[in-house]
């Protein structure tokens, strides 16, 4: 029996993302934001006390110090949640997301993927089996600009894709963070909880995401040259790398999180044989276009000139400037429009990046950590 | 007796704002964003078929067709709202600030204040006398920048304050929308409900509330040369403004609805005797410091060198951009946390702009009306 | 007898600009830069013998310590100058203007054209009685980005003009720069040598020719208020200028020389009833074009969409940076194509600024400085 | 006997740059430009007419229809040339410089250094047996920012480097301008004359030459992956090179002539242990100077904050944009300062780019286009 899901905010749960994890809290005003869904219960810490206190601060009916408890629990209720939140670090998505998916729970896990292409594979097989939503929080594919370059690539304006360059520049690692208690840094650098990879898994993941998302072209083959420049860094903190992409184009990824002076440079340059478009999130909310023989454009979000994709990703008008919360915000829109059209017997539109993706993820960085390995080898993905 | 606030979000209800009001939306998210609050009431429209589908459509539980039986209704209620949002057009701030206030109920009011210096004047007293919060949703302020800005001009860095340069220009009242119907355009450049002025009541106020809180310097007096272009527009759509203020600065204004390709750029330059500061919305997370014979800085929101005003007002790593619903979102936050406060006896903090800006502001929209009546003379504020 | 100026370099002579004096150099890169003259002559300075030190810097094979002297001399000679640029204080253009007009040399001048409006009014009859040709380094006219501006305009692109924003921000004054010796700050502090005005006279008029280049309106009226913030300063450090256009435009112009961190921060923006320009000469090879109801245009000086005006004025392939130098050469190349044309009997071209502009120029000085000094009010130019 | 060059501007010959040529055009400004120089006698063309007319349009004393004429008859003269500028196609970079220098005339070159390495090696020996000067044209180590940048490099600010993101992009090659008519597309894809590379030889040298330039660190390997969109074009028009810096640095370069929408869009990222430097030649006049953990600085190449090195190479006051051709003309002052010291028996100063510098450069195209032929591999240079 379906779950009625009309005339309501739906119910939403989290796991992980406590005191202390900053993304727990944008998860959280993301899911939010617009008004269509409301945190019930959560499962925020593994230490029972900070799971109690991070859930009354934020004024959750119900905290749970188990997420297997919590799965069971709210499954057998009548007001359990309608979709959980994964916000663990890497390491705790497979097991959170089979615990929920096996209870019948839609989820919603942040990148990347596991810990593990295996765990990745095993992964997309439990989604497509349970046939339950699930979502990856890719959460740059949100911003309207972004929304905005996919629909160009998709009408053909930018004409056959020959180049491409992105980047993910940071520089929280710069010095060892990891050896001064900051628990962000020190599970993101540990292999045992991060997985084969730091800056590739964390960052450059969203970087070949946002690259496939905008330019439907996939990365077929990479060539790596990571680097672990912090002082006793086991994993990756830089990356150069070559790219080959489907359909004959190239291109270069360079990812850092010992960028000195960069916050989250994240941006995208895709140049075609008619047309090339910039998007950069310091300026999210503009998309240049560039077209042969013509000058740029600064197309605006919501402004004129732009595609339907791009006005729907949009609240506000044209000129007050919306970030990062607004484009993880997009994500759950869809994700809960989606959830209504099944409660109600009607097809997923989907939008959001899925499980495959998370897949091709993995897969992307499992391939330049291998390549770099190796030498810096071309390999196929 | 105080109603008891702690352990749950506090419950809010909105006057105006209902469908094709962007402005409604624009509050209900800023009030609940930081999961402070939720919206749970509403009279969303004077037509009682848009308030009901309107409070539907966002899953309120009660709505109401008069503002003045929500008033009484909830004041009446336990669980009635613990403030309320005005978003109605000019004319009806007054009475409907009024009636929740003699209600006992705080609010949280749309600028500009009221319909007249008159009743801005008859508002001030009515909060005065009744004790109760009353803040006023010069959004703006909000942003981390401009707190920074406020912060540094605080601690003196700019020395004296010679010269502050201040616009605002967008272009959406360019051709003759309000004959279109468009109903924000129709009030706001209907003397009836918008009052004494279009742009420089609706635009040219922020403008001078920015100047005024970034930097402590009242404006003393305004020389102005306002416009009416759009085609049988009888209130200014444009404004050129010579100022100057307390403490022997001068400065301009520049606010404008048919400068053609402009969305919302408000940019504020304030020029000390030793170093200067820039900052622009479009640019929102961003303020230029520049110190006399020393390098410009690019100060970041949440990077390195900022102070505790501009930190607490940010929520996501540096380098996320955050926009105009997170700068809104700030002001409530700030209300909230007072209400709070209030409710435990304790004494407010404030830091929004509150019914007295609000006066301010209505002077000075009067002053720049009546300098360009009499063909542009200086007049005292 | 005719000048034969044909297959050679013309020869130029100086007064002004010897060693100290930057804009000397600048006058001397900038007439040679096209290969069309070279400097063989000058009086650099009265004081006899920085003029034969700078000369010998020069490489120049006549120096005089005497401009009247040089006048006489230079029209004697066979090989005498073709030309003559005037780079003194602002109460010397006249003398010396007067002495090469009467000698029939052509003259190229500094702005502003002279120390008042009567020796102005004086110097356009000089010139018209000499029909020699007279031209007036408003340098800023020569980027390419201005003729382009002024091309659209012309075009009919922007419609109708509504507003016009004009600023000349520097800093240079911020201290008291005149009291330790500076040449160039001493004399522009100076009234019985820089005249009436300060800041608007130096730098004002740039923007007030600007204005008037760009848009072809003549500005009908100011309202100003100058102000002299540097300690014991008697000019005008800092101007806000409220502006009535022929034609109903409204305008704002905003000049300052302590305006703390700014360089040279010349800008304009143009607000017409169809579209918008703004040009900034820290990006002085863009142009950005701002169509109603359509994206922005990066506009560039060499690029593709621009008119012969601005191709005419570049002289690298696009998106090599050119500057201030090859502006203010584009003058001096037109000055001496003119030249040619007269030395064989065809009609002048233009382009350049003339002795009426100048003219309109002192005009603007005396307004603004009348309007301020009678505390701020309307006055017809 | 040493010629004497004091007292007068130096005599300087070209060979090569004719009309249709724009680098002649650039390389007589630029060496005319400081004053210090003229161009006196040319071999313009291999086309005697050409030749003629080219000579004549540059009002040059002597014209020549052969570069071995040009340079027996020039050393023969008293008056003969102090130095020659080769401006013709690659192919015949080796046999001019031979020619000049073997007749004891120094030789400023433009890049890249010759056709291939052997020619490069043969160069060098020519030029160290010689003892004449020679000067490669790298042109874009003349601005002030790149000097600035250099020397805080040098000075330690960064740290150790750790990360160079160096890119040039163009579009003119965006289609078969070649098949056209176009001649300078037609030699530059021709290997004839263009040698083993198209877009490495014509502007990846460039940014590679940057990158050690200001970096002092030595590229010691390169993986590239070349590629040829235009249709039947033999040479690489794209480029995607990961790059290993001598001292354990990494690196990556991007360089095009297909980057739709490009026009030379220069710009080198250098990441240190303690700060970073990012310079774009389209704002040519800012060096963005990133600290660790404070804000971001706009340094200007003539306003505060600046060294000796970038003041040196500014002419104008700060915020009066620079552009290409005073960077050019910093290469040519210094090369003219340096044959004023030698004739005067004083040690050379340098400062430009030399023949070795050109053997690099030579060893980098063949390197990049060896590590590409063998699919993408790492080759030492």
């Amino acid at each position: 029996m379906r779950k009625d899901l009309t005339g309501r905010r739906l119910r939403a749960g989290i796991v992980g993302g406590g005191r202390g994890a900053f993304i727990g809290a944008v998860h959280r005003i993301a899911a939010e934001l617009d008004g269509q869904a409301l945190l019930v219960a959560g499962a925020l810490s593994s230490d029972p006390q900070t799971a109690r206190e991070s859930a009354a601060g934020w004024y959750l009916d119900r905290s749970y110090s188990d997420f297997g408890d919590m799965a069971r629990a709210e499954a057998a209720r009548e007001d359990g949640i309608d979709f959980v939140i994964i916000a663990t670090p890497n390491h705790m998505h497979y097991p959170v997301a089979k615990a929920f998916l096996e209870s019948g729970i839609p989820v919603v896990c942040d990148k990347p993927l596991a810990f593990s292409v295996q765990e990745a594979e095993a992964l997309v097989e439990l989604v497509v089996r349970s046939g339950h939503l699930f979502a990856l929080t890719h959460n740059y594919t949100g911003y309207p600009a972004v929304r905005e370059a996919r629909d160009r690539v998709r009408r053909g304006l930018l004409g056959e894709i020959r180049k491409v360059v992105v980047e993910y520049h940071q520089d929280w690692l710069l010095s060892s963070v990891e050896s001064t208690g900051n628990k962000q840094a020190a599970w993101r650098t540990d292999p045992s909880r991060a997985g084969l990879s730091g800056c590739v898994a964390d960052i450059g993941t969203h970087a070949e995401n946002l690259l496939e998302y905008i330019t439907g072209c996939k990365i077929i083959a990479v060539c790596a040259d990571l680097s672990s420049f912090g002082p006793n860094r086991i994993l990756d903190d830089d990356a150069n790398i070559l790219l080959r992409l489907q359909g004959g184009g190239k291109g270069s990824m360079s990812c850092s999180q010992i960028a000195c002076g960069e916050e989250n440079e994240l941006s995208i340059r895709v140049y075609g044989s008619q047309a090339a478009l910039e998007w950069r999130q310091q300026d999210a909310g503009t998309l240049i276009f560039k077209p042969a023989g013509r000058s740029w454009e600064r197309v605006r979000v919501a402004g004129p000139d732009v595609s339907a994709a791009s006005r729907a990703a949009s609240r506000v008008p044209a000129g007050h400037p919306e970030g990062y919360l607004e484009a993880f915000a997009v994500l759950y829109r869809e994700v809960i429009e989606d959830l209504r059209r099944l409660a109600l017997g009607e097809p997923e539109q989907g939008g959001y990046p899925t499980v495959h993706d998370g897949l091709r993820g993995m897969k992307f960085i499992a391939g330049a950590v291998a390549s770099s390995k190796l030498g810096g080898v071309w390999l196929p993905l």
